[in-house]
């Protein structure tokens, strides 16, 4: 059966895992904690990161991006990227912010540091990095409420990768109580349109093991 | 005219004008200083970054990885995927590889602390940083050895963006003179083949005020 190679604290595994349910396509899931190297599981990536996706005729794919453009290339009946090129576009840019930006600026600042040197055992976390993903991510989620205002979903008229990439790493953050959705309401009832999709509910149930989320995490009305 | 808002201190301005080049798209060059954060530029791309590349209708595209995905939309003609799903998929792993390990554990630690941080005038160099990102490079022109041994290109028997992605992060290490070519004589003819190529060209002519780039920069027998 089609497996992809996930951690629960990987906000990365989680788009690919939303993006395949988008896609309808089923799947099985196989923890892999990169950390420890594993040297099968480097042979599929060397890059020793998840996700991987390994398909039914054993083909590998590896990087959350390169899945995801190759779900739209190998499986194109749904389209979470829209047929116009300026709407591909526009999709696009929104999916690297997120991967890239809103990553770098917060998650890496917040998950990074408190969960996973937790679970990898590699370093302590470092309280201005911290502080510095809390004070970013009201930027951001400010940016949400924004195009939120103007649009029925972040890219546009149609739920795309972009909202899969935004919810990726807002539903990790979310695990740890991290997003102060008091603040930013548009950004709130935007992420509860998300979450109630058929597509989210399998991530609602991860758990992380020692670390349970806070009892908001699986509500639908948090 | 078509145009691209770049800096010559950027890596990915330079994957998009090779891209174009490699697609025989004309265009002009805007000199963009990101960290004057102007205004009319944020209205371009409010990430704040370059590439971003305006059409002749007008019409704008941001962020790198969308402009490279927009290209091949728009200009299938040369293509730089490749056309069968598994090779694209390759590509775009590799692509992931320079964009997002090789440029935070490389060129980030050395570019970013050498040249942006002297550029913009914030902060001073981390001395730790640097010496890591000196660490770093070894392991990445190792793996481009290790490619290049098994494939005529990167990512297989054609030049694509993978190659482009890793030129791009290559030439401002080289224009810095911190490559260390010497030790990788595999990822230095490499190197060579891809700075021979027309597309190539213009970069060897980069010029930043005030840091002439070592003599071997625009020669192509280095």
């Amino acid at each position: 059966m089609r497996t992809v190679f996930h951690h629960p604290i990987a906000p990365f595994a989680r788009k690919v895992r939303l993006a395949l349910a988008e896609k309808k396509l089923e799947f099985a899931l196989e923890l892999e904690k990169p950390w420890e190297r594993r040297e099968a599981f480097l042979m599929l990536n060397p890059a020793g990161e998840v996700p991987v996706l390994v398909e039914d005729d054993g083909s590998v794919i590896a990087d959350h991006a390169a899945i995801c453009e190759y779900l739209e290339d190998a499986y194109p009946t749904t389209t979470l990227l829209g047929r116009e090129v300026a709407q591909r576009a526009e999709v696009r840019r929104l999916v690297s912010w997120f991967d890239t930006k809103f990553s770098r600026e917060v998650t890496d600042l917040l998950a990074g540091e408190k969960l996973f040197k937790r679970f990898s055992g590699q370093g302590t976390p470092h309280a201005q990095s911290i502080r510095a993903g809390h004070a970013n991510i009201h930027y951001h989620l400010d940016y949400i409420g924004w195009l939120t205002e103007r649009r029925n979903w972040l890219a546009g008229d149609h739920f795309s990768m972009a909202d899969i990439a935004a919810a990726a790493q807002l539903s990790t953050l979310d695990y740890m109580g991290d997003v102060p959705w008091d603040d930013h309401p548009e950004a709130k009832n935007y992420y509860a349109r998300v979450k109630s999709r058929p597509s989210f509910r399998p991530l609602l149930s991860d758990h992380m093991p020692g670390l349970p989320p806070p009892s908001h995490y699986a509500d639908l009305d948090f």
